[in-house]
């Protein structure tokens, strides 16, 4: 059995559910309620460290953090969202690390802000959102998927925050590639959607 | 022939120069001069769009990120490095997300204030950084290593910016696990440091 610990509103748990969904793998999810602290309980904090969403339990498997529940999910139940030789490999990890800093640190930080009043600096994150949002605009113009040709899972770990960009103040009206790309991942058989997507 | 584009303030640089290093591989490395915004021009922004050092080339391959370049020497030259199973190489993955989050955005930071004259907030910055060096700590207590029992990319992930807290303000004398790790990896065949370390 696989279980997800997700939140409907977090994008991160949104990845893993997308990938899950997209396999096709029966899984259940239990949500954690953030605002009433069940992320720094004892028993969470040792499923994971940090105390966040997502974390996945696959029998005798505990994963946390979403890129690498990605990684584990495809290396052991979908080889072809991550391509196993090199370059494509590092191709699909480019746009992880992207999916870490930029869309994570800019458009959901911003989001975080509007949506959740949390403290960070709005202005800074929207423009450090907006850079990631350029280097995908940039990639999506000359190319269907981010990486190796094909859906992977650097487009779903890409996809949500860049999707609930508008959360965040951000419009996506200067950027038609990537809502042209938005729209091809929505279609795949198995989408999953969230809250304001 | 491989070439890393690095500087040598960089601690992403470093990752990828430890790795480098510690597979044996001969390589060139071009100095990019940020200051001068070598990284901004157009020859540059062609192999990253992002802007970003480190990127390296390797024959027909260019890959930016150092995460990316981390899995890509790995898979390429050093599978002992990323284990190739699904369980382990999550378990990778999970620490190159902590150093892409608050090992980045929380200990580099908190260095570029103190040491670059950025403009992040450093109490914020430190606070996060302290974080990410509470969740190595608690590995570290009971792991030699990070990840998969061994020597893996995400020690050298992780490691360059933990040794470099003390330019950010922040001290590891509360790190006794984390600090010996440090001297673990420092101590390892082909090991390189960067200035600062």
């Amino acid at each position: 059995m696989i279980t997800l610990y997700g939140t409907p509103v977090s994008g991160n748990a949104c990845k893993v559910r997308l990938l899950l969904g997209l396999i096709g793998l029966e899984f259940e999810e239990v949500d954690v309620d953030l605002m009433a602290g069940e992320n720094r309980t004892g028993s969470f904090l040792a499923l994971n460290p940090r105390g966040q969403v997502p974390v996945l339990v696959d029998g005798e498997v505990t994963v946390w953090d979403s890129q690498a529940i990605l990684v584990y999910l495809a290396r052991r139940y979908g080889e072809a969202w991550l391509p196993a030789d090199p370059a494509p490999m590092a191709e699909v990890m480019q746009w992880l690390a992207v999916s870490e800093n930029e869309l994570l640190f800019g458009l959901a930080r911003a989001r975080a802000v509007l949506r959740f009043g949390r403290d960070f600096d709005l202005a800074s994150c929207q423009t450090y959102g907006r850079a990631g949002l350029k280097v995908l605009e940039q990639r999506l113009a000359e190319n269907d998927w981010l990486a190796a040709g094909r859906p992977t899972i650097a487009d779903l770990a890409c996809m949500p925050y860049a999707a609930l960009s508008h959360m965040g103040g951000i419009s996506l009206d200067d950027h038609p590639a990537v809502r042209a790309w938005i729209d091809r991942i929505r279609a795949l058989p198995g989408f999953i959607a969230m809250e304001g997507m």
